[in-house]
């Protein structure tokens, strides 16, 4: 009677050799961000990290702490967000993938599911991000891009936008484009941006920009510092003068949440 | 006394000139139209014409009839819809666009408004259409564009499916794309394609044809059967046949609607 009993308990139990068998997994992961409070765990609204988890929960019975490698803020999309997580189950990775998406809600999807080595950091080992920032410069607003563009009714030099915006390329220091947080906490503000272009057809103009790590909010103080120079109230000589200010005053207004994405992140 | 109250009663009714001054305004409407039973008032949800209607309504005080050139169906979305309507009103033309879209939900906006001709008759002056369709041909569901795209999981032959689109070119009898609807009414199923391809990047694949009119539900039924030659079920020379049958279980699958959206209409 009390073998029995230990048998039915050893049986409810985690196998011996569960935790030699951990994995780590890597995930890609799409969202549009509208209706969550960003990527990370919050207590005002639902986060992505959250779903994520919970779809983990769902499909594996643990209690997973997924990691992303860029913390998108409220509002902001995700086209190639890389996250991971360790697991005990056996699932082949490659499987994760369909059955995430199949207990994920509708507006977050894995495109990819790979095993790494279980010290994958997302965050300290991404070699290059792009982000892109989307604007709808029409004096109508836009129905279709209403989640993914920021409307921009005044027409803007996009020329000028263009001229601006290759003089951010290069290490520089990047303070006046950095929210108070930053320079007050004394994170380093020096960065290096390997890419910086406008790409435009009719409407929509779409600012891509790669580097290997980014300041909080940086991109948009950028994208709206180079709308201010597309409107005029900057020439685009001025973003020497504003980077070497070091202040964020120097700079033009941020640019709201919805119209960036973090399109991609390449490690190795 | 008399011609006080006189005055007053004139005064608060429309001026004499009022039917001479009616005018008529072509609007470009666009819409994402996941959250409507489509283009036409109808009693079993929100319609993009009674929104529209509404918007009129609360603008100039008038109950406007507003005509549209395509009546799209529920979920199918629109760049380019062209409608219009009559006023009394004073507004300049170029003015509706703001006025009317900050009375609109934002899921609709009106792009452009002119006016036109009283007698102008959106659906029966339309020149050229241009529809698309987008599938998302990857195994992992999309989250951006699951309201814009049919997710086929299957792996396409899309150089298959561009050899059966040419070969929908031309003024052939597409019966056996029409729904029952158009067979038995006896509307005329002989029409004309000026463009039938194929455009694609990565995942997505986009359907973009072009005609003066079209069969109601023929673009989701085309775009079903070409997904059934990518899939291999029909041979690109299949279309011959299909087309040959004029009956509309010859053909394949019909598509969903959510990948449909109405590019644009030329008039003149």
């Amino acid at each position: 009677m009390r073998f029995m009993h230990l048998d039915i308990l050893i049986a409810g139990l985690p196998r011996e050799n569960y935790h030699e068998r951990m994995r780590t997994i890597r995930l890609v992961v799409e969202y549009d961000g509208t209706d969550y409070c960003g990527w990370q765990i919050q207590s005002n609204g639902p986060s992505v990290q959250a779903v994520l988890e919970e779809a983990i929960r769902r499909l594996t019975g643990e209690n997973a702490r997924v990691r992303g490698a860029s913390r998108t803020d409220s509002g902001v999309h995700a086209r190639g967000q890389v996250a991971c997580f360790s697991t005990g189950s056996e699932i082949p990775a490659e499987r994760f993938c369909q059955a995430l998406n199949s207990r994920l809600p509708g507006d977050v999807a894995v495109r990819e599911a790979v095993e790494v080595c279980s010290d994958f950091d997302p965050r300290r080992e991404a070699r290059r991000k792009q982000y892109s920032y989307t604007i709808w410069n029409h004096p109508a607003r836009p129905a279709l891009a209403r989640r993914f563009a920021w409307h921009v009714k005044l027409p803007l030099d996009v020329s000028a936008m263009e001229d601006a915006a290759e003089r951010l390329v290069g290490t520089r220091d990047f303070a006046s484009f950095a929210n108070a947080e930053c320079r007050t906490s004394g994170v380093e503000t020096v960065r290096t941006i390997d890419r910086s272009v406008w790409v435009h057809e009719g409407a929509r103009l779409q600012y891509l920009v790669e580097g290997r790590s980014f300041l909080y909010n940086r991109v948009r103080n950028i994208v709206g510092t180079l709308v201010d120079v597309g409107s005029g109230r900057f020439a685009p000589a001025d973003m020497e003068s504003i980077l070497a200010a070091r202040d964020r005053t120097a700079a033009g207004q941020g640019a709201p949440p919805h119209g960036l994405c973090l399109e991609w992140i390449r490690y190795g």
